[in-house]
């Protein structure tokens, strides 16, 4: 089969570790007979500093018209801390985010058993943990109006979240506890935020379809407590967008190493595959980021085109990576691989 | 000297653990030579029960003509799960929050040495922590205009911020980073967030006042997984109202018991000092509750009306039942003690 890959490399080590993504892919569609036709485009502060545009139409147009998107990580310490700046990288993504309706975010966290021992979390604490977090994506205070007086002395932000956009998540989620182990765990505040009741009642609501999913709630700072005490207990975690962001990162630590962490963003039409880490400009240009998070997501993405055989052979492939420690100095300090040779030994064993 | 203090023991384990602090002042009194005087007054689901108002405005009065209020816990399982509930517990302590003008909540996280073996993180990674989290209490989206539509399809929540309220605390946390190891952390979201940046910027410039302290700056999502990963980097932490909220109980965790971790609120007026851990409806009654937390808000009590050496000999006897053992059963499952016989041994060793 033929398939359009709009390839949203970004900026730090975005580009370095997508090749390696595209590498595996390459061999996958080698072994497989596919073909993986990909187109890049910019977004993020290298789209600013070409184009003067974080997301510029040309990158909207190209993943509309394709079948999926990989995405590298953008974001550069030059607007971290100008909080004047009109124009930010971060606006590239939420833009593309909303654009293409990616309004869930999936990100699954798994303790590795041949990376326990990296997790600052005790072995008995983590082990057997799997969860999977959905996070809504194109709604609440990332996408409220955002005002600032005209003297500079109050700045605000408005959250909202309507019946629809909490519904159509929700029944993802569901569906997504009921091909697991039925306990979905709905995160919000709703002992203060009047959004968070909505939440509450509509998720209670829709519960009622799949009375085979036992629903439970949590407050979030009670979540943010729980995620490191008994990370074991969840199974499917839902909830909005800021909270989502918040827990996820949180939960990245569990596995031993945010390198391995992918995400899918879908929706309405195209979906979108990302490593969860950042642009990390420490590392960038030296060939040392972990390349497996955008591997990982590669073979997200092709687990959403319905390619289960192919997302098996990459997930293999890493699996064995890991058992041969041909891994970089994130996960293997003392005899560390580089960015590429990871690469490569991934698309080998393909 | 003489003290007046509001009690406001609250709901679940409130009473019990409160009790136990004021056994612990009356033995001070009684040492140092002091009076206090405790006054009872009613908030949260009790006060609901009673009066049909979870803050009785007796209760407001009783606070501000006394010299401090020390808190027990509030909620009630009967109200979490019903959104559509108009007064609920939760009111009451946000209420008396607004009205006794306690914008700076101070949540200190420490790796006690004893109990470095019950936290679900690995001992090399929290050992040396201690850390002092001012959370922003009487701002942010916890007081902003909340709002519901009339067809019940849409909710929102308002959060803003003034360079006056982010100033207030923002003093108070370089100062105290003065008096300890001169760094400072704020926890923001100014990627995204309007009042992020507004807190990014105000703090930016107060931090010329303060050359002496060392500022920087995490986005939340980082923070959550830095509060895991290391710990140990943070001195004193600065954020707004629901970021506090978050990231304080996550750090809670560290510790290694919840029972453990007392909180001062101050501003204004009166200062008000409870425990962190919440109602906890499954031990009420049971005489099992850890009171420690309510006694060491005592001691934060007594450092905040100057009695220095009186915190101390709290502080001091908390230390000795932890070299002794004689604690509740979450810390000491094997062997545990009552909450009353904790309270008792505290008093006789003070
Ligand atoms: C870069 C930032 C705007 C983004 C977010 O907060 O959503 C990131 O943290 C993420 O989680 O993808
Ligand atoms: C009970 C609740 C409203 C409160 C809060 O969110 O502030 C609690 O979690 C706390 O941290 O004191």
């Amino acid at each position: 089969m033929k398939f359009n890959i709009a390839l949203l490399a970004g900026d730090g080590i975005g580009p370095e570790v997508t090749e390696q993504a595209v590498k595996a892919l390459d061999a996958i569609a080698d072994v497989y007979d596919h073909t993986f036709k990909f187109t890049k485009a910019l977004v993020g502060a290298c789209a600013i500093d070409e184009t003067g545009n974080p997301l510029p139409d040309d990158t909207i147009d190209l993943c509309k018209e394709s079948d999926a998107v990989l995405f590298g990580a953008i974001g550069h310490p030059k607007y971290d801390n100008d909080p004047s700046a009109k124009v930010r990288p971060e606006q590239g993504l939420l833009k593309l985010r909303k654009s293409l309706g990616l309004f869930c975010n999936i990100r699954p966290v798994k303790a590795y058993e041949r990376l326990i021992e990296n997790s600052p979390l005790k072995r008995e604490i983590i082990s057997g943990t799997d969860i999977s977090i959905y996070r809504e994506l194109t709604g609440g205070i990332y996408f409220g109006d955002k005002h600032l007086s005209d003297d500079g002395q109050v700045a605000s932000d408005g959250c909202s979240y309507s019946v629809e956009e909490i519904s159509r998540i929700a029944h993802l989620a569901f569906k997504e506890a009921q091909n697991r182990r039925k306990k979905l765990t709905l995160v919000d505040k709703a002992n203060v935020l009047e959004t968070s009741r909505l939440w509450r009642k509509t998720v209670t609501e829709i519960a009622k379809e799949y009375d085979d999913v036992a629903l439970d709630f949590l407050f979030v700072d009670n979540a943010a407590m729980q995620m490191i005490l008994n990370p074991s207990q969840f199974d499917v975690i839902l909830t909005e967008n800021l909270f989502g962001d918040i827990i996820s990162d949180e939960a990245s630590v569990i596995g031993g190493s945010i390198g391995l962490l992918a995400s899918a963003s879908v929706g309405s039409t195209v979906g979108m595959f990302e490593p969860i880490h950042g642009s990390f400009p420490q590392a960038t240009g030296k060939n040392i980021a972990n390349p497996l998070a955008s591997i990982l997501s590669a073979a997200m993405m092709l687990r959403h085109l319905d390619l289960h055989k192919e997302a098996d052979a990459i997930e293999n492939a890493v699996e064995k990576s890991l058992e041969l420690g041909i891994t970089t100095g994130d996960i293997n300090p003392k005899k560390p691989f580089t960015t590429t040779k990871v690469g490569d030994f991934i698309a080998d064993y393909i």
